[in-house]
């Protein structure tokens, strides 16, 4: 029998990836990006509110259709592939991106009276125009319902589903009332695929479901009505509009449609698997499995872990999500994250732009620092706290300048407050029993950058592993698609036998540093208490200690 | 009588300038700067050791010549000037910059053994290597001497006089050995014109004596030999080396050499004023009176007042000194001061250098922005903190950085910073019982940057007004040759007198904008949280509202 392919699409912030991947072995035969053309690098921006970040549909379908006849072509020029051997395809997008849909479930913005319309959009993940209903929402559930924050890490964020929805509620009725219903990004893409657009037979992903908008079925499924008409009464609407089952990425979403199979040259009805988001496909492309904690890297970082849905799992505080079955079936996925990584780095880089430094000069001078040597110390914050604050009002800091502060040394301080925030988060999970056996990490930062390998080694005081794949997402939506397709098509009966086949480790690995780690287990101490100071509430701290003790650090390593 | 002169020599950290003044009117008729020619800027660094800068001697001597040349050959150019008409010289430098002397009052870097030691060259006000000397100075005088700490505001600095001689003897015990005692910058210069170098003649100025060495006439002079011991008995070597008394600067260091009236084409015999340091004379040159704050805003500042020494002052906590006549005679001098001013703006832009962006197109941006709108508070530590709370171990900090946080913001919030430290010196001479009534700015960023000054008039809700001079250490130095000279000779009776004919303040007063008035009281509030936080010893505090104080300002400002 050929080998069989399947394909990956992987909806970024900027652009979607597909990806073609042999059954086998995971070898990636071809691929194809297709940038969002809309706004600023496909986002859509509102110069009177640094908040607001939307995306356009149709740049999504346009997308579509172009990454995957993208990357057939590519995989065409490869002995042994033919088009008739896609067996099936999977979908990941980032969330919680979510798009209001009228009563068929096209987004409004296809409607000629919405189409200028940033609130007729897609809300991007980032967009945090719905702080304000985030507190209430989080306030609200303290009182009448704590069982919802239990799973989300105690605090409801602005970037996700409820928070956006209300937002637009009070701050659009227009759009609000024209919205028949509300979809994720990520059960979207595959609706079109198969033609299960119509929100009555629309199937929702748990991933999107369970991390973003409070679904459990504990509770039998999203927020009941009773919670949502507290927060307004409209609400209840868009609950009703909601069904009560959601589904992991072992299902089909459905078949292609006859008409999208011929637009691409596949063949009709293969399956499409329901979506999921990014960072979670991504972790499967990874080869997550229990005891590894997979990172995720890019521009926010996501970290994930799976833990079998036979065990107990008692609630994490400040973790965002812990969903059975949000990432493969038969485990509980646990997410946790950071809200900038890459984005605090290209910040530097791009917007205080440190003259003739790009990111390969500020790297290479970072590189030949020692740990503790500039006496900076770095807050993460600079689009607020994921995980264990789950905060978004907080924002980054520079500690330690004095007249002689470089770039490359803020660039490095910039590296290592990422990393201390990624300990926090370590620990925190150990702290509460999911024991971080192995970490691999993943995304472009991670593939691209020793120096940010190497502190993270330092800094985590465990080896940092980097994913073989340099495009996991799509590739775990890739193994999403040979899974939906199954053994008896060619593809794999589960995501563990697919893991085993399709993913794989760098043979490089970073390892710890034992004299810098001394160095930054001291440094860490002052992060966290400065992360405990400004993101704690009801703290008392004293800080009279921690100027001096970086300078102490750096006249130490310095002499 | 034709209309007499005099002439004001002013070394700032990086050059020196000389003025040639028309001693009736305050004009100012020819002056030259002369760059000193050593090290980076005229200053000696060392890549290993960032605490420390030094000058060289031979530099000053260079610069003597050189810039009162210039300056005459430039006012020979206008009618009425003639060299014998110049009646009295007055000089003031940076401080405290201890030099290192042999027997005969020689600087040691002049022997060739030494020519090429860090250690044996004149240790500039900026040099921090003596931090730890420092701490112990002050631990010694809070346990045997209280009284030394009360008139230099509760904390010996690392950039004063004590602190460098005895890191000297702990660092380089062959340098310290071979000085025969230690003189002042400002106390040499008026030496070498009047050939009283030989420490038996040499006049100490009350002001660097006072200021900066722990001379006090209330407990007999400079301290106890005993005092000095306990810190290691080699100092009381150079404790016998010092005078009883000190001067003020209505005193003759002694005539003008013939050698150097020859030299210069000037009077032998001229008087040439005691010395002083360049603020306290730029306070002068500003036309000091009781009720007068005058500020001068260079690469640090120094805020001056002064109070009639026939009333009694208390000693006011974190303040670096009141000492009597310091500044004029008959009046008290009190001197507080931040340790980075435009040294912070000029970091930003040499070291960090945001592409694209010098002083005039940042300064230009961040006037278009709006108090508070940024989002960014500072703390204004890139060098330590002199005033109030006098610790050189405390560095700056940026807080509310955001993923958009422009370099116009940052800017912006720099100088919002050193505004907000400068408010923090004005409440604590207030609350001492010390009213600040008027506010004369000078130095170069006072003439030279609208928006520094109108941020000054915001945050400290005074208005702001600037010296007409663009010189005064220089002017006020040339008021001290008058003054030297006397009215038989042509020159001035008194300060008083001399500072009503010559100095002036400029026709545009900035004046606080009500509305930015507002916001800013309430970033002060979180700066002075920020500031005693990181700042005051022992102190506990709830930090969790800042960075959402600062968001909340931002989105009131915007919206």
């Amino acid at each position: 029998m050929s080998d069989k392919f399947s394909i990956g699409l992987d909806y970024g912030t900027n652009s979607v990836r597909a990806l073609v991947v042999k059954v086998h072995s995971g070898e990636e035969v071809g691929s194809h990006v297709f940038n969002y053309p809309s706004g600023k690098s496909g986002i859509l921006l509102d110069v009177s509110n640094p908040d607001l970040a939307r995306q356009r549909p149709a740049d999504y379908v346009l997308g579509l259709e172009e990454s995957i006849r993208g990357a057939l072509d590519a995989a065409a020029e490869r002995p042994g592939f033919d088009r008739a051997l896609v067996i099936g395809i999977g979908i990941d997008t980032t969330g919680s991106t979510p798009i209001p849909v009228d009563a068929d479930g096209r987004p409004l913005s296809f409607d000629p009276r919405f189409t200028d319309n940033l609130n007729a959009q897609a809300w991007l993940w980032k967009d945090h125009t719905g702080h304000a209903e985030a507190a209430e929402i989080t306030a609200l559930a303290e009182r009448i319902r704590p069982e919802f924050l239990a799973k989300c890490g105690g605090t409801y964020s602005s970037e996700w589903f409820w928070s956006k929805i209300l937002h637009c509620l009070r701050a659009d009725p227009t759009v609000f009332d024209a919205a028949a219903t509300w979809v994720e990004h990520a059960d979207w893409m595959p609706a079109v695929l198969t033609g299960t657009e119509h929100p009555d037979v629309l199937k929702r992903s748990i991933c999107a479901a369970g991390h973003k908008a409070m679904f459990n079925a504990s509770w039998s499924g999203y927020p009941d009505a009773d919670f949502l008409s507290e927060l307004d009464p409209k609400l209840a609407r868009v609950a009703a509009s909601l069904p009560s089952r959601a589904h992991n990425v072992s299902e089909p979403a459905g078949g292609l449609t006859a008409e999208w199979a011929q637009r691409l040259g596949l063949t009709p009805g293969i399956p499409v698997a329901v979506g999921a988001f990014d960072a979670h496909l991504g972790a499967v492309g990874s080869g997550i499995r229990p005891g590894t904690l997979v990172k995720i890297i890019g521009t926010s970082t996501c970290d994930l872990m799976i833990a079998p849905t036979g065990e107990a799992l008692p609630d994490i505080p400040g973790l965002c999500g812990i969903v059975p079955e949000s990432v493969v079936p038969g485990f509980f996925g646990l997410e946790a994250g950071q809200s900038a990584v890459g984005d605090i780095f290209n910040w530097f880089v791009d917007v205080v732009r440190p003259e003739g430094m790009d990111h390969e000069h500020l790297t290479e001078a970072a590189e030949a620092l020692r740990p503790g040597e500039s006496g900076l110390l770095s807050l993460d914050w600079h689009n607020g706290n994921r995980t264990v604050l789950v905060d978004q009002r907080l924002t980054g800091m520079i500690l330690g300048l004095t007249l002689h502060s470089s770039p490359a040394e803020i660039y490095r301080a910039l590296i290592e407050s990422t990393a201390f925030g990624a300990r926090v988060i370590v620990e925190r999970l150990e702290e509460y029993g999911v024991p971080v056996e192995r970490i691999v990490n993943c995304g472009g930062i991670s593939a691209k950058n020793r120096l940010v390998m190497q502190i993270y080694a330092d800094i985590l005081g465990r080896p940092q592993m980097i994913s073989r794949s340099k495009q996991t997402p799509a590739l775990g939506a890739a193994i999403a698609g040979a899974v939906v397709a199954g053994e008896s098509a060619g593809g794999h009966g589960s995501f563990g036998a697919a893991a085993d086949a399709m993913t794989g480790i760098d043979d490089a690995v970073f390892h710890p540093i034992a004299e810098n780690q001394r160095v930054y287990d001291r440094l860490y101490k002052v992060y966290r208490k400065l992360h405990d100071a400004f993101g704690v509430e009801g703290e008392q701290h004293d800080l009279y200690g921690v100027m001096k003790e970086l300078l102490q650090i750096r006249d130490e390593v310095r002499h």
